[in-house]
């Protein structure tokens, strides 16, 4: 490795995402879990109204706009709310300002895999703990052990969501602690905690406009908490880059959070099309966990999953497999649209 | 402050950019080095070919088409080339991937202010080289001092170059340390030392779209290097966010680099404006470094700068004033239009 870099730069092991297709390649994309579905008419017209001369001048540094509707949706004060490049940059902002070496990072052993790449990022000793049998989270173990705490809330690629009484016995349990609840997936039929911000200064809530926002390709995430953990997160972005969301990400973000109607409309599809093909998996012999989100982790009683991915892949359908203890025959299948989940259901029964 | 903080958080004293005007404010706007034409029409027109549904999609994590375009115009090797979100993202990974604490960073006493806030949120020793008396940078010193190196070249706020031959003095000083220049105006008048990339291992070139390529609110910028130093910003950054440029960015910035002939008359009109103010302004006693910017650096005989600072604000007009020791008495003047820059000139006139 280069003598150039410093040891943490040796030491880690970077994310990877799921696979992207190459320009000319095309796949059935279910892998990422991204929105089948456009984003709203409204931030198309509002992205392009954006689209002239003013992008020679540089994007408000506060992003007011889009943390004013953010805040507006979830009726909170504004100096609550803070806005990055993703929900990936919050959460790195997030671990670079309140969590430090002489306190664990307690995270369950499987979720985002994301989470222990930032803790070797920041030099951080994470511990993980272990998810029960059923793979829910183990939340008398995160009310025991001592440290800040991150949970995706519903978990992924489990799909599993944990309730908001669970969430405050935590919370409650932690009180110089940061607990970070990450709802990337939460508006797919996942409770919000953001409910509890005023109630717990501890309590920092992630969310995205990736997944139910069919903005995935704009990067804009959010985080909402205390004043004083929102503090903490400026400091941080304002000693990294002034402004991590562009004119463009800031105006479609603001149209995003203002048009629920229409997301309304697409979240009910997606959750619709996801309880139908659960219904017809187990059929066809899969385990299927009891998914709020927009995707499903699915295991054959018989068939080895990378085989199955494997096999998709070849006939042109991605779905994300995790070379992981304990979910390593599991699939991660994101929900598409019903043309999509029809093919990848043909494609499962061709098999047999 | 919170106890939620961790040390870094405590510690840190942001980085404060120049103001941007709230929302129906209207001011001339020459404090913060932004260009005063528009994008190129092609940069439009290849952001509004891309605002559509695509944008449900994640974006290239590795920014292809941007990185191409740069490679392509600079004759590199794509493996040589990184994007981020504004070169400030970019110095902030090359912070974090290349610089430790057990070796000091060295940059210029008066420079690009963010680098000291890149150490403290890096927790790294700082050593800050004095410029000569003339405001030139003392290559001796940095030739003489053991430390990874950090030069903004055209210098900011002075606006003053180095000669690539001393920039090649001080990485034949450095075989072991990384070297960064920074380049944001380079396209003003500076000379870049790309060329210099495929023959030292330890250089790093940073750039901008920020600045000559109209780009400010896009926020893309780059690195280039040895394929080492490249894999190390990546690893940083796929430990970090994956995705930091979206997909707007990344066409905006393949349509920017495309288009030198746009750019080049461009900057041709800055640099023009530039010498014909500078001219005026010295003939009202006015001192006004030698400026290879799209900005002059200014001190008046008699007046002082905080004064004038003011003075012009209550009239509309924003220019940049450090309250740093030994530029203090200085003005940063962003050259904006020939319009912009007559009203400038008539207010000072008027201050007579």
């Amino acid at each position: 490795m280069s003598k150039y870099f410093n040891k943490r730069t040796k030491n880690l092991i970077p994310y990877v995402p799921g696979e992207q297709p190459k320009e000319g390649e095309t796949f059935i994309k279910i892998n990422t879990n991204e929105c089948p579905y456009p984003p709203s008419p409204r931030v198309i017209d509002a992205i392009c109204q954006s689209v002239n001369e003013s992008l020679r001048l540089y994007p408000a540094p506060d992003a007011s706009l889009a943390r004013r509707a953010f805040a507006d949706k979830y009726n909170l004060s504004l100096e609550c709310v803070f806005a990055g490049n993703g929900s990936d940059e919050v959460l790195a902002f997030s671990f670079l300002a309140f969590f430090a070496k002489d306190k664990k990072v307690l995270i369950p052993d499987i979720t985002y895999s994301f989470y222990t790449v930032y803790c070797d990022l920041c030099e951080l000793e994470c511990k993980q703990i272990p998810l029960k049998d059923d793979f829910t989270i183990d939340v008398d173990a995160f009310v025991r052990e001592k440290g800040n705490v991150v949970i995706a809330n519903p978990n992924a690629p489990t799909s599993l969501a944990l309730d908001i009484g669970d969430i405050e016995r935590i919370l409650n349990a932690h009180p110089d602690d940061v607990v970070i609840i990450d709802e990337a997936y939460v508006d797919f039929g996942g409770e919000s905690c953001i409910g509890l911000v005023n109630k717990y200064d501890n309590l920092l809530v992630v969310q995205t406009l990736s997944k139910s926002r069919a903005l995935a390709g704009m990067r804009v995430g959010f985080a909402c908490g205390s004043k004083e953990l929102v503090d903490g997160l400026n400091r941080i972005k304002d000693s990294f880059n002034s402004y991590t969301l562009d004119r463009l990400a800031i105006v479609a973000a603001e149209a995003a959070l203002k048009d629920d109607e229409y997301y309304k409309s697409v979240i009910d599809k997606i959750v619709s099309t996801r309880e139908s093909v659960k219904k017809e998996l187990m059929e066809l012999g899969f385990k299927v966990l009891d998914s709020r989100t927009n995707f499903l982790f699915i295991s054959h009683k018989t068939k080895n999953a990378e085989d199955i991915m494997s096999y998709l892949r070849s006939k042109g359908v991605l779905v994300r497999h995790f070379k992981t203890n304990r979910i390593d025959n599991y699939l991660r299948v994101t929900i598409g649209t019903d043309e999509e989940m029809d093919k990848f259901l043909s494609l499962i029964k061709d098999m047999e």
